[in-house]
């Protein structure tokens, strides 16, 4: 039987060398970072390098970084009412755009019911104006827009949105997750207030993640509470092997980002290419505007994203439809509703994401399995063609 | 120069074997447990295969199972205003014991300001008549004692608490952290509603723990929102090798609990008859009641944690002053201060605190050490009272 092809960087990133070296290392300090004695120092030491390395890869200080148990924690403990720049008005509403991932459209702490939800685009890119209204003529907002959609891959225009935020005294959330690894971010340049990051999209281990804070924001209170870690930020003990993963797999993205993006620019031609070529109704969404290097999500009139994805999967190669975080659920993507993709198209939208053990091999091999898949939905569409007669 | 000793275990246990295998096989699986394809199904039966360890270790159907990043965060999970049993009243205040854990005392979502405390006494067993007092003629409560304290060991009368919450009809939170184990815990037998534990505690990873939920609660709201993980009660990504670390360690814990009872046993007594022997001024808490059979909580006249565990560390032990769970401070244990044990011997306490790898050897270096630590106390009381002339 062929190897199986794992084309779904973007729900979960093989582990990289250098992070289960630094897991494996971790795993065996026996110290409590909270001790006194030299088992806790040493893991303290864990802990230090580590946030060195992620606030490096990210232009930011160290103390900026509030290790979570993944970016979904770090996006609800952003969202909270009451937050504000010094001497700035506290933020008492939510705007988040409409591609946000679920945590960020669960509101956080102001709930869901409160959310104002500003519209994209038909490529999936933030409407500007529309932003502009939102914010105008109302109390300071708290804003929470996506660095780079994790369905679509589109990089939004984060500086235009952050001058708007600024202009109006609101404050920036940016969920950087898609994009952490794959595009150059430095959040001074950026000037957002938040930022959320997952080590397992980077290579790193899964349950483990970073709010960074800026250091002129105020007004943070701790989700999870009782002792006083990460500067009373964050309680309970951390998970030293994860956030040493982390940290490794944040300095390897950050060496490695360039070569990345050339390797999986190549690679995704070649597969948006043959998509098309095989079937010419395909449909690549956002295809005209800026994409992170590695994702593609399209769709075909008539096809089933649950359908194509386990047809993919008998052919073993491993795909997407949309995001995977509903647990197993596969539902039409919001991503595509709020692009007004319609609901023959964004019933279909399947995701392959790419990364650096990608191949060319791999993008034939599911070029393949994309024949099978999309033969299929021609016969289905040629019986259903027949049975209107 | 001679090994270190640790004897620390309270704060973290050193990983298993067993649990370190099952972290390693899970950092090789990138699938995402929400995932559809192969890999996303073989992610889901390692999280399958942890819960049903985990339950099975604590007599809890796999469903109840909640996968957390650690106790702190299953402790703020739990206490949330509104929780009730099927046709029973809302719980809408909060009684906690006054030796909880930092993250109990914070009162989760009930925030700090409300909690009622329910008294200790000298032994650092809980008043059940203050108890009684607290319930009664007031709304149903939810009620938050640790099953065995952390600092002192001492095991709760948790059945006699249980019975007194039912029959004013409120809820029952145990924090079983310090307990999990050491002693058999079955938690239909305990008749409670929920019950935390914590990984590192038993010989698995730091960062992720488990809240365990009676089927009959209703009124559970998650704290961190976002995708439908964990049955809609905790959003986010699952900490995969943490969550596979966890399930070996309870099932090797389970397997190894007589060995440790029998083993622990033994050593402290030899640690207690030599601690006592080389200073007679020597204190041990809770001596006389039932405590869990690796922890032992000292203090002497004139003593200082933090000098005393600095003198320990020295010498290459690892123990504690009370807990280890706000970021290197050292405090006057809450515990000893609520045990009325009196500032100056509260300020002294010291915890040494054994496990599976414990020897006579390392009881021995351990009273050495006590001897030199004790000592310069001798000397500097002696100072003391000779300035007094």
């Amino acid at each position: 039987m062929p190897q199986r092809v794992y084309l779904d960087w973007n729900a979960t990133t093989p582990l990289r060398a250098e992070a289960r070296d630094a897991i494996v290392a971790a795993l065996e300090t026996c110290g409590n970072p909270s001790s006194v004695h030299g088992e806790g120092r040493k893991a303290r030491k864990i802990l230090q390098d580590a946030r060195a390395a992620v606030a490096a890869s990210l232009g930011a200080a160290p103390e900026s970084v509030v290790f979570t148990s993944g970016a979904t924690e770090a996006n609800v403990l952003a969202l909270v009412p009451g937050l504000h720049r010094t001497h700035a008005q506290p933020v008492e509403r939510l705007i988040v755009s409409a591609i946000e991932h679920a945590s960020v459209l669960s509101g956080g702490r102001f709930g869901r019911e409160i959310i104002e939800i500003a519209p994209v685009d038909r490529s999936g890119v933030i409407d500007l104006t529309a932003l502009d209204g939102l914010l105008a003529d109302k109390p300071p907002a708290l804003v929470s827009v996506m660095l780079a959609n994790n369905e679509t891959g589109v990089v939004q225009p984060i500086r235009d949105v952050a001058q708007r935020v600024r202009a109006h005294g609101g404050v920036l959330h940016v969920d950087a997750v898609a994009a952490f690894g794959k595009i150059d971010i430095d959040i001074s340049a950026l000037d957002v207030d938040f930022l959320s990051i997952s080590a397992h999209k980077i290579g790193g281990p899964k349950g483990v993640g970073a709010l960074l804070v800026a250091g002129d924001l105020r007004g943070l209170r701790p989700l999870i509470t009782g002792g006083g870690q990460e500067k009373g930020r964050r309680a309970g003990t951390e998970n030293l092997p994860g956030i040493a993963g982390l940290g490794a797999a944040a300095k390897a993205a950050a060496a490695g980002r360039d070569h990345l993006t050339g390797h999986c620019d190549a690679l995704r031609r070649r597969l948006e290419m043959g998509l098309k070529a095989i079937l010419p109704s395909t449909i690549v969404f956002s295809e005209g505007v800026d994409r992170v290097c590695n994702t593609t999500l399209f769709s075909a009139p008539g096809l089933h994203a649950e359908t194509a994805v386990i047809g993919f999967d008998l052919e073993g190669i491993a795909v997407s439809s949309g995001s995977a975080c509903s647990s197993g659920k596969v539902q039409p993507s919001h991503v595509l509703e709020a692009m007004q993709a319609g609901p023959e198209l964004a019933q279909g939208g399947v995701r392959i994401s790419l990364g650096w053990e990608t191949t060319e091999n791999d993008i034939d091999r599911a070029l393949e399995a994309w024949r099978k898949v999309a033969g299929s939905l021609v016969k289905k569409n040629d019986e259903t063609v027949l049975e209107r007669f």
